[in-house]
């Protein structure tokens, strides 16, 4: 009966939670006691970041709710904070309209928690996925933060399990579902053709049936030195002379220098860009086959951590970003020094390919969240729990 | 030397916070190596909740970096939710622009944890007063997240500081000082007149030489029924027959509803309010005086758990506002009923003064909280800190 | 056929335009070419200002697409100015979503102007009703600017249609269609009985049967003694010793302060408001029956030129804020001068009703209104027009 | 004396208007009767529209009073729309707390209207600059909106002033002082080297001693096609095989479409592009001193209109965005398209540079504008100015 149905909202504010939240929105999407509630937002609808993925969200049969644009130009800290505040201001308009019995907030990233302060103040009951790991960057205090606004928690090991209980959680709403990310890595086709790859983005072509690395190395806010860092990444990269996708970074602050770098060595250091091809984003299962075929995945990003450990991909994972994060054996971490780093990349490529680990991975992930969200009892006032 | 001092911002958002910081502020104010700025917005600027305070405050000697209008008018959950965004939005503008080495942060307020997100998103370090403790209400929510935002952490008591502990912060900037609020309730004159009462506000006069109650309740934001709450507690205090002082409700959701509902009851059912005198605000001082004198404090105000523990005045306590937040013998707590009210009361009334304790009293709290700002080894990258 | 309506939104922020507007808004409602989309900001959603308007405009029959409460706190000159920043900055999302043939913007309120920048910027046409009207505060800038950003123009009177075209408008689109104000005016049944009077509001019972005068006095917000010039009105008034209706001063800056005065006089000085019954706000048509009713308007509202001119109620309009309008004999136009005002009212009072004019009044100006809606030719790209 | 200092605002959003400030910025900074505020916002803190140019400013002696981070990403009308709301919130905010005497607005640029209306509801004077002209785009509405909310009015040229008149606007308060751009590139050394124009910008080498074409073409935020006609002029100038400078868009709505067809065409059709050299912005100077020696200016820039009537360098104008502006006989006006684009360049190569004109030009124009902020009589109530 419609009447019964459960309203979900469900905010999306970058691509990649687009990406790792496909399968649990088609089933969202298709459940008889659910009315799902797609709302866009941040650099989701910008071209820069996520070119035609609103488009690919409405041909997947979504509709989306509601579009709000507000990014606030300038990739540093101050534009980022107020990125943050606009998204919650639009968010609690959209939000108190809807009316719904759920927001869905996704992760760590810094306009979540905005949305997740909004929809407390408006009283609604927040589900809030992959809460408890342990990382730098801002993200650390962010996902933390939203676990204690939060009233659903899925969290995708047995440590963030451990950690949210601590932070005084009630254990009947801590559900550990695995990882949602590594549950549609484990589902992707993975072959992946020379065209496909080199029709994203610009620059040298890619032969994917050789050896190539992938480099994905995003802002650390609370680092002073992102375009120092970026760069050392670069020369490291350049001096393997070995084939290379670099992707674009996201938009937390300090992505304005690095973006800035990126352009002035591709226009000024042509030489040390000339094995790169660059990509500002690709289709989420894409990006899980490129990285099942890389030869190494370089960089910060938690896929190397996540998606990597059941794929066996070895990585190189610079900086403090994932610092503190469950990681298994493909993993190899190194700090900011271009020689560091093209040593660990050779040791890589040399090593090859490792075990499948499922460190991240439950079957049914998604299932398991989407059940949750139809039938637990929802309720707004929260209590620290503290086991006698 | 000036080139050494701390930048210290001091976001200050309504009368209350304003009140129990004052032997901080004077001290911080005083410290050679600590530059204050004092910041105001939300509802301290507003006549209404806070008539003259932005000029006693001048009139305190301090100076006023920023006065930011930011309350929405509603009083309901949307208003308190944009008022929020609102403050993070400018007071990102004036922390970008004051460029402090930390933001002190107080209890846990909603338009708090917005200014603690905007700083934190600025990558500044953040102290928080009075974390760890367990209330109802959104602050409960609100409470811990600050919490999980924040560097340095000011608790009054110790279940507060084991709470702060299991939710993963460092033992080394985790300060148990008392409570702030505590300290001046130790150290004002508690003598009152019957012309300074009467100067404030309307209505029935009171007689400070016979028994009289003083009402404070505010919204519980997580509640539907603030309306119904306070008419149950106004014809509760009604039929005792005693003459009381009720406070105006502050500025969360569901302001909107008690004010109107209060302004009801004085136009229409004047019979039923004939004893009772109302106030929107006292400074502080003159705040404490009350608690000290009045036979017995009635309604959800955390000063009937914290000072009045101290002072040993009698208190009922309605409704889960403060349940779970620590609490000594000298407080009854009741629900939403007007014969329970009533009962509780009259029992007070009849018991009198308790002795006063020290579960939230340190000496020299104020100069604990001084010492590290002015001292403690600056941070911004948190980590969860796991005992071994 | 529902693919070929026009969609038409109609922004409504105070309880004033939707008064005057209710015939217009049932018309565009019944238009088989029209989809209206009604929009609900500012003061009309605030119980202080329009208790139970947003549930009466329900009640009419209409859907109320969008509630926006951004009014911000204060009553000053910067709450006023952020209050129509925020205005602009949520209404641009809804007409964004709403994607309208044409935006309405009535009169000349600040945050009118404000809706109309949005819609600009969004390249909507724009339909303005009442420009090029001569007055003082700054409703006389505002209602000249959104001028120049509309498409269409529904002026009320030969002066103001004179004044509209010298300004560059093209002849095309500049339509004198009389006012909606007197259009309503001139359909209401006046009569009202002493009990539908004094349900409203509080204070002194007033008897519809003898002599009473109305006052309505709003802030002119380029001007700093809003609080002396209330209360320069109100001890003339209370001198006369004539039973008076006291109406609450609408949301422009200075109603602050103005609003503080009048609770003072209420509380403090009780004797000057013995014969005073105080109203925040009525129905539309039960303003105009009271309008037809008194012997005499005092204060500076729009009404007193505009509908009192049809109604032929004597007015006695004080200061700037009406200073150029076009108006007829039954105005006295005074100072804030106590003695000016009480000589001009006892002068009204001896005078009586004045015989109804035509200046601002013609049969069917709604209608005139809907036509030009539904079959205006629309465009947006504006140029200044010259006549040669 | 400091205490009769009047205090200006000039609240500075891109970066011609600081280009063409320059003069008026130093002499108003000289002046012992003003208080100079330099506010930075919008564009001209972004990196990509003006790189450096903060830094200029601060080198050139000035200090920033504020800096305002506020453009929304999208490149749309709703992100247009939303960067004026939130610059108007956030300037709000800053004149408050200046609390200026006169706050000086430049031109027709979306962004500069909602300063304006912020300075109109605080009730500050307001000086404009460039009042009166006629043109295309959005620019059109928005100049005379500012007019009708100004007091002090800078017109540029007689048709201008004429127009300012007729709007109602007090004949004591106009002033044509001629264009500040034009005495700037009256006083511009105009040589320019090889070296510095391919210092800027990224793309073929210019030989500045040879002929070479310079295109600006903005987006015009009233038509839907401007990534087509981006397109055309492209293709145009291509085919005529001269080089050519090209410079970046501004960041009016549809810039986002125009730079992404620009970066399009360079990654995907370079050999359309292998003559043309990439400029975001260079210092206002140098870009007089390519106007000077560019063989024709292309596209729809003002500069074509204005600086170049006192240079001579032939300009072919591109569709509606500068229609009806004053024009020499140096403008030939096209369409959108290719053919008669390029028939029109050729044609203007062949006749080479025209005599200087003086229909913008009038000596000391920025020393008539200080003399006037300096010493008019201010005041803040406005009036429609009839001529009798």
């Amino acid at each position: 009966m419609t009447a019964t149905r459960r309203k979900v909202c469900f905010p999306i504010t970058n691509r990649a939670y687009y990406g790792r939240s496909q399968m649990l929105l088609k089933k969202l999407q298709a459940h008889p006691g659910i009315e799902l509630k797609l709302m866009l937002g941040g650099s989701i609808l910008l071209d820069k970041y996520s070119r035609h993925i609103a488009d690919d969200i409405q041909a997947g049969g979504f509709e989306i709710a509601s579009s709000l644009f507000n990014v606030i130009e300038g990739g540093n800290h101050v534009a980022m904070a107020k990125t943050a505040c606009l998204t919650a201001l639009e968010f609690t308009n959209e939000l108190y309209t809807a009316n719904p019995d759920v927001v869905v907030i996704c992760g760590d990233r810094f306009e979540q928690l905005a949305i997740a302060m909004a929809a407390a103040y408006l009283n609604i009951t927040i589900a809030h996925i992959e809460g408890g790991d342990v990382t730098g960057s801002i993200d650390e205090s962010v996902r933390h933060a939203i676990t204690k606004l939060a009233h659903l928690h899925f969290v995708t090991n047995a440590d963030a399990q451990r950690r949210v209980l601590a932070m005084g959680e009630d254990p009947k709403y801590v559900f550990n579902t695995g990882s949602l990310d590594v549950e549609l890595a484990a589902s992707i086709n993975t072959a992946i053709t020379r065209d496909e790859v080199n029709g994203f983005g610009v620059g040298h072509a890619i032969d994917v049936e050789r050896p190539f690395l992938m480099v994905v190395q995003h802002p650390v806010t609370t680092e002073a030195d992102n375009r120092l860092h970026l760069e050392t990444t670069l020369r490291a990269v350049a001096a393997l002379d070995v084939p290379a996708i670099w992707f674009w970074p996201n938009a937390d602050a300090g992505t304005g220098e690095m973006a800035d770098s990126l352009r002035h060595m591709r226009e000024r250091h042509a030489e040390l860009t000339a094995k790169m091809h660059f990509i500002t984003n690709v289709p989420a299962d894409r990006f899980v086959a490129l990285l099942a075929n890389t030869a190494c995945l370089v960089g910060n990003s938690s896929a190397g951590i996540k998606e990597c450990s059941y794929l066996g991909t070895p990585v190189v994972n610079i900086g403090g970003r994932q610092q503190g994060r469950l990681s298994g054996e493909h993993v190899t971490h190194v700090g900011y020094d271009s020689a560091e780093i093209a040593a660990a990349v050779t040791a890589q490529l040399a090593h090859g390919p490792y075990p499948s680990s499922n460190i991240y991975h439950r079957a049914n992930a998604s299932d398991a969240v989407v059940d949750v969200l139809a039938s637990a009892e929802l309720y707004t006032q929260k209590r620290f729990f503290e086991a006698d």
